[in-house]
């Protein structure tokens, strides 16, 4: 019983068109079906489908709804979830994915790392070809487990863009602005017309998002910070910037920055910047009073926190949590590979979790769903791009991942936002979507050339295990 | 050109064999060569081959060396690893491996978690059924996971001994004594009986080595302290038990058994029933000072460390790092799936690293190897088994199991212990071989009957998500 003309092909002519014996509505066109999938929406009610249907049309989300769905639209592509879980891309939001080149260097020092190894180590090898080659095997990683957004501060950003962009996943990429030469920039604040030029470059990029990104309150004056953030709003980009990382941060700012002193504490001295915006993610935050809470909800700044990095590196516990309660955009971030390590927000899920709970009793800190919450739509809402992505609604855009329930370590599977915090794995992520773009599946990127990624990637390594060796690694 | 007649045959039937054109030694007999291996040995001087061969015959390793070395053997099986890590099967020291069947169950709960959900929980599901069941799905999880040896303390151990011996990893296996009623136990202390029941049944088996689990020093007295010590020594096997977990274990000590307010402080008093002996993996330890460090250190007593389940429900952090520098073995573990969630050891090691940090200054705390050495031989020898599992040594265990260095996260490698302990993820994990059988492969355990088990563990989740439900998890 074939139909005397194939309902789409009657659509494409623009008939109005009759199923056999039923009257039907044509099918709609779509790119893309994912179906039989328990869709996590991380939407405001946290809807979840459990046998679900998403519908994709180019870059966006044209329904969400129940099995059955997809049969009002023509897709040219299916995907049958077999009941996994399709969720909201993860956003990382503090990252310096460059450094991807040096992970796993220095692990071993007990002297000053930073400034007596890895210092040295930029100085000699930073060169736009190792932060192309070292983003995009980062952002390979990143999508592959279903990091679908990656916020960044480094040099040569346009390189970094340049590779975030190859792999298809989305960049908010700040370039650097700091008081002393860099790789980039041989005058002090050099990378501040660098960051004009990289604005220029990439803005109404349908996947990078520039951004300016003044190194830190003590590598930053005043008088850039004012004229960066007359920049940003000049450009209409974000700001990414560590805020209050080490311990003596505010001594440090008081130190460079004499007119520092005339204020009581770091925020209000930042305030007076102007740089204090809702285009700021800052970074870190190691510490905030609930004046300090409410000056940055006041202005309402985002926030990225990165417990894994921030234990590891220096020894502090973020008060994420509070900042959370009053309301802020909190995301999480795993910082650069050579503090962070791995680059999956997976793990910093429960991460957060349990070093909240050495803060405060366990039974007051995060449950389940404000840990997803964080890892997607929390750290849309800390980049002021919620209007966009972070959870899977209609118009929405296409950043879908899907998640194996199959797996030994998600089994049993009661509940789907403990299991996401507490039992999956990173390698659970089996495919991952951007942009209504499927740009990794099974552990494998599709959209680069691996052999040739291979290959430089190869070279690049060889030649700083070489260097590294110099300095005894 | 076929040699007169085959080398392997002309061995197997004693003649003293030529091999054409050359003089040749007779190849030696094998079970399994594991060839082109990045070797981590873990043995006293940390040797790692590059390119590295492990020869295995029957249950234990015959030959370690670097490439060619296997052209000495006739290998019925050879696997050649393709440059990726082989080490020591990691061991995990404390777990309830049987509550798999309630993993993600109750972390919404505001309340007492531990006794207004779970034990109604446990006193109405548990059976010898879903102990067996459960537990043959966390034995298969860890198998998968690399973890070749798992400490466990519950009820019915016989159940969970079945269970670990289908899948075929070891089990230091510890049947419950407490002052109770539980289910396998109508009256309190009865787990006593059922322990020797227990350790006469398993004594000598090859994977299973079965042990007294007295639950913890303020619900044990000191009488049955000292009859289950009586027994261990008597029956020459482990014992396994809860050490300074909650914050008022002394005061519920004292106040239990009022013998024991003689004593000054909790570690002169468990040495008083003999408990503290080398015998004893004392799980958690969340408070020791330098003179318990020091007794347990005259002892010899064991140390299973949880920093991930331990900062999840309790807040607290452990002295790890001084119990290790101290000379204590100490081994990592997850407790059960309800505290620990995940079962893998890969995801712990960076874990305890980073808890450190917060107790002691980054500089000061676990280098890479060591905390490998947490993972494998730390483990054997707080389980007084480093004489036979642990590294990578002619004479041991064939516990083996193969990381792949390929996978992004592994990229680059410029320390094999670096990257082991701050990149891996357990799913690089890709063969586990125990006692010189390979249990799992690429996620997938080869010992099982796979439908079945899933049969079985979906009929027990169904019935304890239904009951679950009526406590409102």
């Amino acid at each position: 019983m074939t139909p005397l003309l194939p309902l789409a092909l009657c659509a494409a002519l623009g008939l109005a068109c009759y199923a056999p014996a039923t009257l039907a509505a044509a099918p709609k066109p779509a790119t893309l079906a994912i179906v039989h999938a328990k869709v996590v929406t991380m939407d405001k009610s946290l809807h979840v489908h459990d046998d679900g249907t998403i519908i994709i049309d180019g870059g966006n989300i044209v329904a969400i709804g129940p099995a059955g769905l997809e049969k009002a639209y023509a897709a040219a592509q299916t995907i049958d979830a077999g009941g996994n879980i399709a969720m909201p891309g993860m956003i990382n939001t503090h990252n310096h994915i460059a450094m991807m080149a040096f992970r796993g260097l220095g692990e071993y020092r007990s002297d000053d790392r930073l400034r007596k190894f890895f210092f040295p180590l930029e100085s000699r090898m930073l060169s736009r070809h190792l932060i192309n080659v070292a983003s995009r095997q980062a952002a390979m990683e990143l999508a592959v487990n279903g990091v679908t957004t990656v916020a960044d501060m480094y040099y040569h950003e346009d390189e970094v863009a340049k590779a975030v962009r190859d792999v298809g996943i989305r960049g908010v990429l700040g370039e650097t602005v700091m008081n002393f030469p860099v790789v980039d920039a041989p005058e002090p604040y050099g990378g501040f017309q660098y960051a004009i030029d990289f604005v220029k470059q990439f803005k109404g990029d349908p996947l990078i998002t520039p951004a300016f990104a003044p190194h830190a309150p003590y590598s930053v004056s005043p008088q850039m910070l004012a004229k960066v953030q007359q920049a940003a709003e000049q450009y209409d980009v974000p700001v990414l910037m560590h805020v209050a990382e080490p311990p003596d941060e505010w001594e440090r700012v008081k130190t460079k920055f004499p007119e520092a002193a005339h204020f009581d504490n770091e925020l209000d001295y930042l305030d007076s910047t102007g740089i204090l915006s809702p285009r700021l993610l800052a970074a870190h935050v190691l510490r905030a009073d609930a004046r300090d809470i409410a000056l940055f909800k006041a202005r309402d700044v985002g926030i990225a926190h990165n417990p894994k990095a921030n234990t590891k590196g220096h020894g502090g516990l973020s008060p994420a949590l509070e900042m959370m309660h009053a309301g802020l955009g909190v995301g999480l971030g795993t910082d650069g590979p050579l503090s962070g390590n791995q680059m999956d927000i997976v793990s910093v899920m429960g991460y957060a979790k349990r070093v909240a709970n050495i803060r405060h009793p366990e039974t007051t800190t995060y449950k389940p769903p404000e840990l997803v919450a964080m890892a997607t739509i929390g750290g849309a809402r800390a980049l002021k791009m919620d209007d966009r992505i972070g959870s899977l609604e209609v118009g929405k855009a296409a950043d879908v991942i899907l998640l194996d329930t199959h797996s030994l370590n998600m089994q049993p599977l009661y509940d789907v936002y403990a299991a996401i915090v507490y039992q999956a794995n990173a390698r659970d992520i089996y495919t991952t979507i951007v942009n209504g773009r499927v740009v990794a599946r099974d552990g494998k990127v599709l959209t680069v050339d691996l052999d040739k990624q291979r290959q430089a990637w190869d070279q690049v390594t060889h030649e700083v295990a070489e260097f590294a060796r110099t300095l005894n690694y």
